[in-house]
C-alpha cells in the first residue's frame, strides 16, 4: 500500500491565484468507485493509503442501527443524522443530543469527545466565546452519544467506551472492514481529534464503502441499516453539517441521491444512489480550501451536476479571495482532472 | 518559468503521521544560495515561482532608510525592525507604531492595511475578543507607517500611497528588482492582504536577495541601509515577530547571524550573515504547519545548528498533535532532503 498522497502518487486538486498566477496549490488524490468497489476514474493514485477521520461515521453508526438502536431508544431521523455528523454545534444539534444522550439514561459528562468553540461561529464568520464550551457542541458529541446507547443497549461499560478493545469499537471496525473490504488486520489505526479509534485504508476502499452505504439493496450483512442512515442523512443534511457548511450544500445540491461526509485533514467520501458510484477525495495537505472546488469538479466531470446542483454549489465551485479590506486578490479555483483508471501493468480493453 | 510549486517541482517538505503512518504531507521547494544568488541546494525546483508576501518587507523598507528616513523621523531601531515585521499587535508594537505615525504627523486613520484581531490572541492559543480592531494591530501597521512616513518626506501625497504607481510603490519595485535580480519588467505583481502591491519572484531570487539582505558590505546600490534593516531585525527580532512566534525564535537562535522573515501562504526567506547564504522556501499548499519543521531543517542540513539554536528551535523542529482531550495522535515532522544543485541540462563540474 503506498503512503498517503506521496508526492508522486498526487494530483493537482485545486489551485490558488494571486495577480493572475498560481501562488499556491493543492495536490492530492480522487478515486471513483462502482459499486463492486472497482476504480472506474481517478486521479493521482486511487489507491493513496488515506485516514477516513469524519467520512467513517456512518460506518461507525453500523452496529447500532443494524442492532435495532433507532428503535430501541426512538431516535428520530434527525438524531439518527447526527450519529453521522460533524455538526455544527447549533442549538438543534446540541438539543438533539442532550436528547439521545437523556433516551439512554446517560448524561453530558459521559461524553469522551472532549470540547471546542462550537463550530457555527467559523461557519458565520464569528469570533466565538471564550472556553469552557459543552461537549454537546463538540462536532462528534452525536457519533458519541449513538456509542454510548450501544453501549447502554448492549449491556456494555460506558466508562471506556473509546478504548481499541471495547466490544463497541471490536463491533465498529468489523463494520469498516465489512465496507471498505480491507480486513480487519489489516486496517491501520490510530486515534481521531474526537479520541475514537480510527481507521485508515487505500483511497478507493473508502469510495467503496460509500457505494455501498448508499446502495438501494438490503444489505447482504447489515440489512437496512445502511440504508436508514443514508435515508436520515440526505433528508436531514442540516444535521450532519451545519448553515454554511459544505456538506449540508453538497446534500442539498444532491436532492436526496448524494450522501456524503466530509473528514478531517481533507478528505471526503460521496455515495451516488442512482448511479451506484462511490467518490472517495484526499487533499495530501489536509487543507478544505483545496477540497471544496476540487468535489464540485469531480462530480461535474461525472456529469452529476445539473443547473440547479450548480447554482447550490456555485459558492464551492470557485472563491474569490479578499483581503482585509475587501479588495479582490485572487480565486481558490479547481485544477482536477479525471481519468479514466487502469490498473498499473493492465492493459485498457480493446479500445 | 514555471509555475508556483506545480507538482513536478514539489519535493516533500514535512509529514504529518497519525497511529505511526503519514496522514498529510506538505510539498513544496527550497532554494539555498551564496551571496552572487547561485544556487548551491535545493529541493523540488529552485526557481519555482513565488510570491514573497510579508519576506518582501525589509525590501519594502529598504527606499525609507536609504533616502534617510530613519534620521529624519527619529525611529529607534524597534521601530525601524517594526517595518519589516509581521507583528503580534502586542502592546509594544501597538504603542510603536503609534509613535511612529505621530512622528510623520499622520494617524491611525491614515492606515490602509485594513483590521484584523491581533495576533497574540492566537500564538497564545486564545480566543480574541470580537471586532472591531484598530488598523494599528494590523501585523503590518509598521510597514504602512513606514510607507506613510516615505511619503511624508518625499512630499508625496498619503492617500494613494497604495497605488501601483504612487512613487513610494515605483521606489519599492526599484528595490525588489535590484535585490533579487528580476527585472522590473519582469516582476509578476498582485496585492498583498495588507492591500500593498506585491511581486513574485523565482525562489532562489527571493533567497538571493535575503543574502544580499544579510551582506557586511556596503551595498553598491542602497548604501549601509540593507545592513541597517538587517541589523535592527537581529537585535529586535520581538518587533519584528512576537511571543511564541517563529520568526522570533530563529532570530534568537541565529544570535544575530540569521535575518530572516516569514511570509503568507507557507513562504520564508531567511539571510545568513556569517556564512554569506541566501534560504528561501515554498510550502506549494501554503500551511505554516508544513514549513516550521523544513526549516529548522534546512539550516541542520546546512550545518548551521549547534547545540544552543537546536534548543531554541526543538519545538519548532517537530511538533506532537494532540487531540481535544490531549492525547498524542501523530507528529508534524520534516521530510525534505536537500541536495547539491545542478542547472538542468549542465554537468557537474569534475568530480
Amino acid at each position: 500500500m503506498p503512503e498517503t498522497a506521496s508526492p508522486a502518487a498526487c494530483a493537482t486538486l485545486s489551485e490558488v491565484t494571486r495577480g493572475g498566477v498560481v501562488e499556491s496549490r493543492h495536490l492530492g488524490a480522487v478515486a471513483v468507485v462502482d459499486r463492486h468497489g472497482r476504480v472506474l476514474h481517478a486521479a493521482g493514485d486511487p489507491y493513496t493509503l488515506t485516514f477516513t477521520r469524519s467520512a467513517l461515521k456512518p460506518l461507525q453508526a453500523l452496529p447500532f442501527v443494524a442492532g435495532g438502536g433507532i428503535e430501541r431508544f426512538g431516535y428520530s431521523p434527525a438524531q439518527t443524522a447526527l450519529m453521522c455528523a460533524s455538526h455544527s454545534g447549533e442549538p438543534r444539534h446540541v438539543e438533539a443530543v442532550a436528547a439521545m444522550l437523556s433516551a439512554a439514561g446517560c448524561t453530558p459528562a459521559d461524553l469522551q469527545c472532549g470540547t471546542h468553540a462550537p463550530g457555527f461561529y467559523d461557519a458565520r464568520g464569528e469570533v466565538p466565546p471564550p472556553p469552557p464550551y459543552s461537549p454537546l457542541a463538540h462536532n462528534c458529541s452525536g457519533k458519541h452519544a449513538g456509542m454510548l446507547a450501544w453501549c447502554v443497549q448492549h449491556g456494555a461499560a460506558t466508562a471506556d467506551y473509546l478504548a481499541f478493545d471495547h466490544p463497541l469499537q471490536q463491533a465498529i471496525r468489523r463494520a469498516v472492514a465489512t465496507f471498505t473490504g480491507v480486513a480487519e488486520e489489516r486496517l491501520v489505526a490510530g486515534i481521531d481529534g474526537c479520541s475514537a479509534p480510527n481507521y485508515a485504508v487505500p483511497l478507493a476502499s473508502l469510495a467503496a464503502a460509500f457505494a455501498r452505504l448508499a446502495s438501494a439493496e438490503v444489505d447482504a450483512e447489515y440489512g437496512v441499516a445502511p440504508r436508514a442512515l443514508a435515508n436520515a442523512m440526505t433528508a436531514h443534511p442540516e444535521m450532519v453539517s451545519g448553515e454554511h457548511r459544505s456538506d449540508l450544500a453538497l446534500m442539498q445540491a444532491g436532492r436526496g441521491d448524494w450522501v456524503t461526509k466530509i473528514g478531517a485533514e481533507g478528505v471526503q467520501a460521496i455515495g451516488i444512489r442512482n448511479a451506484g458510484l462511490g467518490i472517495a477525495v484526499k487533499v495530501a495537505d489536509g487543507q478544505k480550501r483545496g477540497l471544496y472546488p476540487a468535489l464540485v469538479a469531480v462530480l461535474g466531470q461525472l456529469g452529476l451536476l445539473d443547473g440547479a446542483a450548480r447554482t447550490v454549489l456555485a459558492g464551492w465551485a470557485t472563491r474569490t479571495i479578499r483581503n482585509y479590506r475587501g479588495i479582490e486578490t485572487g480565486v481558490v479555483r479547481p485544477a482536477v482532472v479525471l481519468a479514466p483508471w487502469q490498473a498499473p501493468g493492465v492493459p485498457l480493453a480493446s479500445a
